[in-house]
């Protein structure tokens, strides 16, 4: 089938372009030093796909959702909600069925008790700069004592220096991290444990201290992260439609607006012409000097998404392509909660 | 059972709020000359509510998932796709398999043919002063004359002041309105037909020269609507968990976050707390002078979005709810495409 054939909006996926990205951080970070995050992506069938190209088989999700998809499925076999959860029976329940490994984060005693009343592993999660979930370091001791006395495993510490991430800047995603992971050592010493799991795609580099970094929109990649000198390549863009268009009038107009498009990073963006502005089921484009004019009723133009996490969420599908042709289609089966 | 008791984040209507809405409507605007659109609120069941509660019976959409899934249950007799569609094929099976009447917003010589090709009713939808879909104003009777020639019933001519809509002005709303009707009113001499298809939830009062206002943002509503002087209510909330919380570092997380709320209009708020920022699954809120403490893990915190378009659009149900008593839930089954 030819990519202008499915009906628009729709994901699409440069086949090539994920398999750059997957090989890219593999060669670094191979194995379980990488715990691919699936709430980039939401899709059981590139998580598996992730662990057969690479051979990772730890993940991590932020609901758990995503982590019974994955544990139903059969993919990985160490499975990390980075996300704390009140939800003693529903991770109970996970941890009796699932095959693989159950480990979740904690920064409250609350949150120690419903995982150790689930029977999962726990990562004490510290406040390493990100005004997020985490304890204060100097409380990450004591809840990993009360996870033991509890009958929890203990298997180290979680930090995620979010802040961090998306700056530009290379030197200050060094110097960001250094002191993130200065603040988290501190919490490792009082925590014990073997695992101290960090970071994201911003600073996927930058970590060689800790066992593994948590990456998830390296695979798909959007255009904020494509801001930083980073080797991964644009995988993720939407089909869309030209439904209307008039160079009388001066704009043209694409089938997809707010509900395909996270909006929280800005407008998305398409290869030729400037984006007016979106509304639900619209993006209005206008030319650019010295662009091309603009393009017919019935064409199909290509937009990239500022932020791929809370892109791919609205939508049900991953179209792979190789050029124009639909070699893979996988469902977005891990959305909503 | 209580709304507590629902896996969080949730969308939670309050059905004495969705009630005075509906009302307040019809008894303005009843039976046909309000042609409720979906797109609000994306769920077969709330329209077969509107339907039956103010006796409405024609509907619109902006997409075809949305008008399909309508004429499936068999809610409502005159339904609109309000925006324009290259897809022939799923029009022409929809015309076909509908026990409504099915019309079709054209503003483009394609898009008349795929109507008339479709056997689809059609309006001409007119440029009224927002850069989107809708040709200029002299062009509507040669569009009209085509769909003619090619045997589509032209049945009157289609007008969206959504640069009005939001106006908080009740004066430039007025003065906004009358100057886009100057424009439909040329249009509609020209293109003929009896159906004058206009406006929204902003401008609902504003068209007794109309012959029907297309509106859905009046049955859920938002902060960003109920800044104007509306007599609705705001009917839909999120349902959110404290999943972290410390005096000591001044803040506390919820668990909705950017895949819980349509972010283009701004923040989703809180009643109590300040919302700081929104990560995917994350809320972070803190106290604002004069305030309570921050909420204890735990605790349930209700959030209002700004846009209820593509908030909806994120999540599977809505529940409704008489004070803390879950009612009903209604499937969001009209999402994607």
């Amino acid at each position: 089938m030819n990519v202008h054939e499915l009906a628009t909006p729709c994901l699409v996926v440069d086949a090539a372009a994920l398999d750059h990205n997957v090989r890219t951080m593999a060669a670094v970070r191979p194995g379980r030093s990488l715990r691919p995050h699936v709430k980039a992506f939401k899709s059981t069938e590139l998580a598996r796909h992730v662990e057969s190209v690479a051979g990772h088989r730890s993940f991590c999700g932020a609901t758990l959702r995503e982590l019974e998809g994955l544990a139903a499925a059969g993919v990985g076999d160490d499975l990390l909600l980075a996300n704390e959860t009140l939800s003693t029976d529903r991770l109970r329940t996970l941890v009796r069925s699932a095959g693989a490994a159950i480990t979740v984060a904690v920064d409250s005693p609350e949150t120690v008790r419903v995982a150790a009343g689930a029977g999962a592993s726990v990562l004490v999660d510290v406040d390493v700069g990100l005004p997020r979930c985490g304890c204060v370091p100097e409380d990450a001791g004591a809840l990993a004592d009360l996870a033991r006395s509890l009958g929890a495993e203990v298997r180290g510490v979680m930090g995620y220096e979010g802040h961090v991430v998306g700056r530009t800047d290379r030197s200050a995603r060094i110097e960001g991290v250094e002191r993130s992971m200065a603040l988290l050592r501190t919490a490792h010493e009082a925590v014990g444990g073997e695992v101290v799991s960090v970071g994201g795609t911003g600073t996927w580099d930058l970590h060689e201290r800790s066992t593994e970094v948590q990456a998830g929109s390296y695979l798909l990649m959007d255009t904020h992260y494509a801001r930083l000198d980073l080797p991964f390549r644009i995988a993720l863009e939407v089909e869309a439609t030209v439904v209307s268009s008039s160079p009388l009038r001066g704009w043209a107009v694409l089938d997809a607006g707010l509900k395909s498009f996270g909006m929280d990073h800005g407008d998305p963006t398409v290869a030729d012409w400037q984006v007016f502005f979106c509304s639900d089921e619209h993006t209005t484009i206008v030319p650019v000097d010295g662009g091309p004019p603009l393009p017919p009723v019935g064409a199909r133009v290509r937009m990239r998404p500022a932020h791929v996490d809370p892109t791919v969420a609205y939508h049900e599908q991953l179209v792979l392509v190789d050029g124009e042709t639909v070699v893979d289609t996988w469902p977005v089966d891990l959305r909503n909660w």
